[in-house]
C-alpha cells in the first residue's frame, strides 16, 4: 500500500494482480472497494453478517434502499465473490441471499469501520459544531 | 448497529445522537460514512496516516484525484473533525494537513479495509473470473 514507487511508475497488470495497489489509478482493487465502501455495500454486508437473508428482509432492514439499489448492489458483491445467491426452484420462486467466507472476512473490516463511526458520531458531531 | 427497534421506530434525534444507528435512513453517521469510505477518502486517510502532508504532496501521491476533488474531500474530513488544516503566515503561503487524533483513530480501520483488499485482490478477481 504505500509502495510509492509502484504507484508512480505504473506496474503491468501482472504486478497488480500479484497484490492490489489501491494508490495506483488502474488497479482494479479500487473498483472492489468501490463496491464494499458504496453506502448500500456497507450496510447490506454488515445486514449479511446475522445469516442468510431473503430479498424483502433485506429490503426491510437497511432502512431507505430501493429496490433497484439493492439489486444492483447485491449483483455487485455476488461478482466479487462476497455474496452468494441461493435460488430455490419451488413456485413461487424464492432466492436468499449470505456471504461467502471471503465476503465474511470484508463483512468484519467493514463492521468495524461501521461501529466506530456509530459509537463516535456524538464525538464527530461535537467537532462539526465547533467549525 | 443491530437494534432493529430502533431504526423501525425512528428514534429522535436526540437519541441517535447518544449512539449512531448507520440502519436508521436519516441518522448522521451516514454522511460520516459516506465521507471516510468515498474513494479519495479513503485514500486521502491512508496517505495521512504517514504524517503531515502538504497539498501538492496529497495531489501526487493520490494517483488520479483532481485538485477540485482534492480540495472538496479535504474540506469533508476537515468538517467531520478528522483532519486539521495548518496554515502558515507566509508569504507564498505553505498550507499543511495532518490528522486529528480521531482522524489517525478512523484512519486506522479505513488501512485495515484497504489493506485486505490489497492483499485478497488475486483472490477476488479469481472469484470474478469464475463467474
Amino acid at each position: 500500500m504505500h509502495n510509492d514507487t509502484a504507484s508512480q511508475d505504473q506496474p503491468g497488470l501482472a504486478e497488480l494482480l500479484r497484490r492490489g495497489d489501491l494508490f495506483a489509478e488502474k488497479c482494479p482493487s479500487r473498483e472492489v472497494l468501490k463496491h464494499v465502501t458504496s453506502r448500500w455495500g456497507v450496510l447490506l454486508l454488515v445486514a449479511l453478517l446475522d445469516g442468510t437473508h431473503r430479498f424483502s428482509d433485506l429490503r426491510r432492514k437497511v432502512n431507505g434502499i430501493s429496490e433497484k439499489m439493492l439489486a444492483q448492489t447485491l449483483q455487485w458483491l455476488e461478482s466479487d465473490g462476497f455474496v452468494e445467491r441461493i435460488s430455490y426452484p419451488v413456485v413461487p420462486p424464492h432466492v436468499e441471499y449470505r456471504l461467502t467466507p471471503l465476503g465474511e472476512e470484508i463483512g468484519r473490516k467493514v463492521e468495524a469501520l461501521a461501529d466506530w463511526i456509530e459509537v463516535k458520531l456524538p464525538e464527530i458531531l461535537a467537532a462539526q459544531r465547533q467549525r
